[in-house]
């Protein structure tokens, strides 16, 4: 399985091991999997480049049919792409992957407040909880790259700015809470690309939710993001927001279960699908 | 809302009220639905055309975790456009529509056997049951009829066949069961745009899960299937399989809850939305 296994490198904590490490491009996700259980930390952009990332959150069981429900009414911020049985480890996502340890770093939150950061969660899961992988952006931005549609944050080295909306998502019982966008500056002759390829991939967010004026979702400033980095757009730029993944963990976050370990910002788990697998066609 | 409502027409019981009757065709999804509620009963294919048609399983509460899952679980063979809250009646899926009511006939199962097929389910739910509503092929065929693929089994006046596959379901709680599959026979030089177009619809069964041999599928003998009617393969027809919606319907059957009213076979719920809006490019 691990087809391009480089060496280990030695990294400190969080120090980002991609996407400029080379070899941690290479990697199988396999191989990545194994170098976090071991104790390697740092944002997983560009490890094992070409498979599947996933967001991670883990809620009580007690908690599940919510999440799950709150999913699939806004599947476009929360595409889930696979749910645990209550107390499972493992995921059909990859073979042999152990969910509380194989991802770089975890953020543990209890009655939603963060409470710790550490490398693997088997001491923060009490009862039997149910794990959610969530399909991610990174997943598509393959797909524009591809159609040579230019990523401007990658262009520039930040991360995709997030912003929360004025669109509140279908509630589901104790859930409910805004829909969080990412934005992307499109140049106008690759919009329709743009879209169309997005679009193809509805299992990691599909296509944009809005394009234009940052207002029509109740953004006041772009240069303002609720999250990660501000972008600069080119002369012409339209600004083009998807649905993002971090709607759910807002939504689980504001409405306080006594816990629920999540994945760290930045350090998602690695499946063993290629990006490729979630276009439709 | 309702745009070309033809006169009611005086059906009998189970009649065909579609794809004959040209009136009906026409309706508007709600005037159908207010038709259907003062007890117009019949199969509703080609019933206001271009709208989309859902199944409809409605379960206890307490099995609403395990429905859910095995859906999201299985999207293919179970393609959810709404669930309703506890003891709701309403839906996301059409305006002023009562899922007790606005369907031509139900079938009601107790601890899976069906004791009943009445025009109104009101004296048939029991606590707060939550409603699925699951996306149908019929959604996808009016998308091979405009990219000029045959629809066979239209062509011959027929339903589509189905067959209960060797494929498991993954289980989820207490629901399993085998995949179900609808099969059409395509000419060999529509077989793409029969996948293409069909993958474009995701939210309703998407693309094939098999196409050739049926013994891929654990599947026998055709001409013999396991719910509707056998269909004639033109010389060169290539049989294509999709996951079907009776899946969903088979393991809850098998499973047993207490009380769960569904649609009648062929007389689906009439939701507000156009087929081409489930297309995602």
């Amino acid at each position: 399985m691990p087809h391009t296994d480089g060496p280990v490198p030695t990294v400190a904590d969080d120090r980002p091991v991609a996407p400029a490490d080379e070899h941690a491009r290479a990697w199988s996700p396999r191989a990545a999997r194994s170098r976090f259980r071991e104790g390697l930390t740092g944002p997983t952009a560009g490890v094992a480049a070409g498979h599947t990332q996933a967001d991670l959150i883990s809620v009580p069981a007690d908690w599940a049919y919510d999440m799950l429900l709150f999913c699939r009414r806004g599947p476009r911020p929360c595409p889930v792409l696979d749910v645990t049985d209550a107390g499972s480890t493992t995921t059909v996502l990859a073979a042999d992957a152990d969910l509380r340890t194989d991802l770089p770093r975890y953020r543990v939150r209890e009655h939603g407040e963060p409470v710790d950061e550490p490398t693997d969660v088997r001491a923060h899961r009490r009862g039997d909880p149910v794990s959610f992988l969530i399909g991610r952006s990174f997943t598509f931005e393959w797909a524009l790259t591809a159609a040579d549609v230019p990523v401007r944050h990658v262009e520039q080295v930040r991360n995709v700015p997030m912003y929360v909306t004025s669109r509140q998502c279908r509630p589901a019982g104790r859930l409910r809470g805004p829909m969080v966008v990412s934005m992307r500056p499109v140049p106008p002759k690759h919009l329709s690309a743009a879209i169309r390829k997005s679009s193809l991939l509805p299992a990691v967010h599909g296509g944009p939710v809005h394009r234009g004026a940052p207002s029509g979702l109740g953004v006041d400033d772009l240069g303002r993001p609720d999250f990660d980095d501000p972008v600069d757009l080119e002369p012409g730029d339209i600004p083009v927001f998807r649905a993002c993944g971090v709607t759910p963990q807002a939504a689980v976050t504001a409405s306080r279960p006594q816990f629920a370990p999540t994945h760290a910002p930045g350090q998602m788990f690695l499946g063993d699908a290629r990006d490729e697998q979630f276009r439709v066609a």
